[in-house]
């Protein structure tokens, strides 16, 4: 099955609306192997509409088109499709029983404008909409079936759940199709598809690999189709589980804070912070995660080099000498902030974010990291040149991630990260 | 300038990704006048692509593709517009300078993936990157000016911002367009439309009044046109603002954290932070802003009882008695920052953010909030039953709106948060 969306709407194209209501059609009918093979999204002018319903509907098996059923002027879509077919549009009984019902369980009054979304073209037929108003339209433009539906997003959901869908199963064959999602952190695209292209050239073409910067997480995405879709993709998900190695964090969604709070709750390890640079940022994707409580106790953001000095014990002379972005001051944050919170491990940073700040020395981007705990603290210094917001981004990444893998006891640090090493 | 854009990625078709690409670029050029005639989106399909192109470039003046210029096989914008045209693609020079400085700049290897980025159909030219390896292509079909742009978000804003809107502002004729945006915290969309229809029931038809909510900041936006355009909007922004009254935080882009930084800095005052349930959220929001370590010198994160005994001086007894999230325990954590911090302000906060731990008496959404100085501390309670980010997002925002009220000496609450006040 051939299927095809027109999207129409001005708040479409002015920039004040995002389109989901065709990621939502998406995601409903991918468990029955279909999928959307062109949208198109135009304004409310009625010309334009016509055009687009003709070509469109030249060309594919199924057209659901989304918006223009309400009550205003700028609502068109019943005329555009009685336009487009010939059919003059006229008072639908089935639209007017469904309007006259809807009114009186609101207790609202019909009104002339309501009306309006009475009138259908002739020859078509009602979709019921059990939350709204507007009926859907079904018709049928030559070979293709014409499905016009609510913009209103529970509206659509409840049409295309209750009525659509249904529809369609009973009409087109449905596939097999299944599809995994995986979170990666540390590992570029290219890189993955370098390992993939070098352990696998004969990668199968009827299993998809797709990848979507979710920053700071990479998702990886399997698609295959088939009777033995179950079967296969379970077999190539483990060879690119291979291939991602230690970068896994596991199966989408998933941020990184989860699966750090979710590794230190299966080693019932606790966690504490000192931050500098990243002023509560890990703390906070921590806390984000629901039962952080059980392994974070809390945290310290030293801003400024007193607060060091006061809350972390960090020592005066380091931060004369060395100054307050240095290996010796990353190291005495640490060890204060497991020392003042009491947790077993402790994630610790200090660095520049800028824009001012930098040196010739210590540039915009020079961070130190401090992490694991008392007995076994790791510290690295890294480059990571970037503006403000993005910076402490990835610090804050980078540190959850340096503790998940202390917990883990991987040894190695994120490949994209060893680049970024100082 | 008639002008469409095609989309182009299987994660837009798939439903995993909402397309905020074409909104960005609609807002971009609306200033200019210009708007999106049509928007096409289809997957990762060669045939398709080509064909999407071949229509759309023999229709409109400007055409601008995004997406399909990364590393990975999935990435065909290239090839495809090669294919269109019957040029064959080869390595340009300028593209292969631009992706070896970059991955000199980054410190990575240019590897065989990324050398796929410097194909370019021949007679192409380049539209550089700023923020990322794939250069973006700039080519004529016929009478149509052809633009392919990255489809990482900050990568296509840069690129519109510093090369295509310059370039198509010097060979296209713009309008006289106007557009205000102004930043507001706690009004809502539907308070500010009373008050315009009670106070200005004239309010003129040519200056367009938008909403859009950017959580938790509500961004109001002016537009007009023409001749006396600039004229115009200063008249009725002065009116608006006047309505908005001291919801105002000031001209977008600005972040609440951004006018409490802006404020401190303007009155000479020092904040520190005591965080509970936000969990360090309100300092990273603070240190998130450039310049904030002049009136931010840090904050605590007390997420266990035994931390807010510990740093913050809260007491046993009002812990046993009156429970973490009282009245009682957010006076001693505000105190308690201010004496360890010595900051000259303080946001505290401890409520129940759930979903778990909450009772009849502190269901999930009770939050206490105390800010202030030491000599007037503040302390309210409110109730914000929401999911668990929603709910750490509106403590956020609400905590960092109450310190700047406070700063900038305002006697009310924001009148969104007077209905939440428990």
């Amino acid at each position: 099955m051939k299927l095809q969306v027109l999207l129409t709407g001005n708040e479409l194209m002015a920039g004040d609306t995002i389109d989901s209501n065709s990621s939502m059609i998406a995601e409903l009918i991918t468990d029955y192997g279909w999928r959307i093979d062109k949208k198109v999204t135009v304004g409310d002018d009625l010309k334009l509409l016509e055009q687009q319903i003709r070509d469109l509907a030249a060309n594919c098996d199924v057209l659901i088109i989304n918006g223009g059923l309400g009550p205003t002027v700028d609502d068109m879509t019943s005329l555009a499709l009685a336009n487009t077919t010939g059919n003059p549009i006229a008072e639908h009984p089935d639209a007017l029983a469904h309007l006259s019902q809807w009114c009186e369980q609101k207790g609202f009054r019909l009104n002339a404008s309501n009306l309006k979304q009475t009138l259908l073209p002739a020859g078509a037929s009602i979709i019921a909409n059990a939350r709204g108003s507007a009926v859907g339209i079904r018709m049928n433009i030559g070979n293709c079936l014409v499905l016009a539906t609510p913009g209103v997003p529970n509206e659509l959901k409840a049409m295309m759940t209750n009525e659509i869908i249904p529809l369609l199963a009973a009409q087109f064959s449905s596939d097999y199709i299944k599809t995994q999602r995986l979170a990666v952190f540390g590992l570029g695209e290219s890189s993955i598809q370098e390992r993939v292209n070098k352990h696998y050239p004969d990668w199968p073409d009827d299993v998809e690999l797709g990848f979507r910067a979710s920053m700071p997480v990479l998702e990886v995405k399997l698609t295959t189709r088939g009777q033995d879709a179950s079967k296969k993709i379970d077999e190539w998900r483990g060879k690119i589980i291979d291939l991602i190695d230690d970068h896994l964090l596991g199966d989408m969604p998933l941020n990184l804070a989860q699966s750090v709070i979710a590794a230190a709750k299966q080693h019932k390890l606790s966690i504490c912070t000192a931050e500098s640079c990243t002023g509560g940022r890990i703390a906070a994707e921590l806390t984000g995660v629901a039962g952080s409580s059980e392994v974070f106790p809390g945290g310290i953001v030293s801003y400024s080099n007193a607060l060091k000095q006061q809350l972390l014990g960090v020592s005066e002379s380091s931060l004369n000498t060395d100054g307050a972005v240095s290996k010796s001051v990353v190291k005495q944050m640490a060890e204060g902030a497991l020392n003042t919170v009491g947790a077993d491990l402790v994630i610790a940073v200090t660095g520049i974010a800028g824009p001012d700040g930098g040196s010739e020395d210590k540039p915009v981007g020079t961070v130190w990291l401090a992490w694991g705990s008392r007995e076994n603290l790791k510290i690295e210094k890294f480059f990571l040149p970037a503006d403000r917001h993005l910076f402490q981004t990835l610090v804050t990444a980078l540190g959850l991630d340096l503790i998940r893998r202390h917990i883990l006891s991987i040894a190695g640090l994120p490949e994209l990260m060893t680049r970024r090493r100082a």
